[in-house]
């Protein structure tokens, strides 16, 4: 059985204007449905829990009305950290299973990105999708200073993050009150490895206003959907 | 005195089209042009040096055809490799300069980002602006595995990277044949350490065909900014 926690905890403010980027409209649909519809489509079956922020209810409410599969949904109350969200969220999902943990403002996901994650999930224990690096980095020094880094050796990470559900339930409770860049890092912690799988470039975060008219194109262009988008 | 050096060596297919990226028109304008105005616009008496690649003469001279400061801009031969390019836009450069190399393909650069590398190379020997990173990162280990990075400890490079021109001359005959991935690179290997300042988010490098999609975006969102648009 597989499960998607959908973190949407964030008031994300940083997009501009009143209403949390997830549940703004793009393409006649809000955000958090486009990201949970690609979840739907991997698998009719999965079980979508959604976390959603302290206050946030109302704005589910209206943009779930109408939305066909809303009855689908679990809701789950989101904490005061990422952390505590998701493990609010994993509540929902039984040992066993295979759980990915998804950004609510990522709704460029691709079927293939997912079906790579919740693959090697199953095959190793974990499955997350990274990208190459598209740009030069530099590490900044303990002291001071800094040194380039070997970009051909780096990757970006993106969501879902894809558990079997008793390891990542695990590494959080052996996490405790720590902070972690992402779950990826706290299954870490605990196992020592995660699996990477290939993402795909136009998963992208929505967390500006620009990222907000980048999607929004990228949308109108179907380039999504239809796998015609080309780095 | 200021030199800049602007690379457009690349051909740019990534952008899909038959026309190399840094000669799209954005706002009724090449984006290379957009890009040598941000350093006239700093400077009005900097020296500017156009690396071309091999047979883009003639883009050069249709777009740059009306634009009146053509006859300030001098023009290099670009080579083999980018390294290349770079030493033959130095050879324009005197001692004692400061001197930027940028891409051609970065138009939004903004003048306190390039004031902040130019001040940075005067006093210290080199600036190189950077941004912080804005999504986790993982680095493959040398066998197979990858951790996690620190990501409040890595930053994004940008151009332009800035040097005492002397100084970076050097540095580039050290490196012999030897590749790197940038100039402050290049730098770093003879001298040990490079100046970091910081840049602008939207200083981005348009390779992509998304990526000039956003160029569109920001260039309307700069206009709005410096209210030429009144919608």
């Amino acid at each position: 059985m597989n499960a998607v926690v959908i973190v949407a905890g964030g008031s994300g403010r940083r997009a501009g204007g009143p209403l949390p980027k997830q549940y703004i409209t793009i393409g006649g649909k809000a955000i958090v449905l486009h990201t949970i519809d690609c979840f739907f489509r991997f698998d009719p079956d999965i079980r979508v829990i959604l976390v959603l922020a302290p206050g946030h209810e109302d704005h589910w409410k209206k943009v779930s009305t109408g939305y066909d599969r809303s009855d689908e949904v679990i809701l789950a109350k989101g904490g005061e950290t990422r952390s505590r969200s998701v493990r609010n969220g994993l509540i929902y999902v039984e040992d066993g299973w295979i759980v990915g943990i998804h950004d609510a403002v990522r709704p460029f996901v691709s079927p293939e990105t997912i079906g790579r994650c919740y693959r090697a999930a199953e095959e190793s224990g974990s499955g997350i999708p990274v990208v190459e690096m598209d740009q030069s980095v530099r590490m900044i020094g303990p002291e001071h200073g800094s040194a380039s880094l070997d970009r051909s050796r780096l990757r970006r990470v993106q969501t879902p993050q894809v558990f079997r559900s008793e390891l990542i339930r695990k590494a959080y409770q052996n996490a405790g009150d720590q902070s972690y860049t992402d779950d990826a890092s706290v299954y870490e912690a605990l196992y020592g490895n995660v699996g990477l799988v290939e993402g795909n470039i136009e998963n992208i975060k929505i967390t500006t206003r620009v990222d907000l008219q980048l999607a929004q194109l990228l949308l109108q262009e179907g380039d999504v959907q239809r796998g015609r988008y080309s780095g």
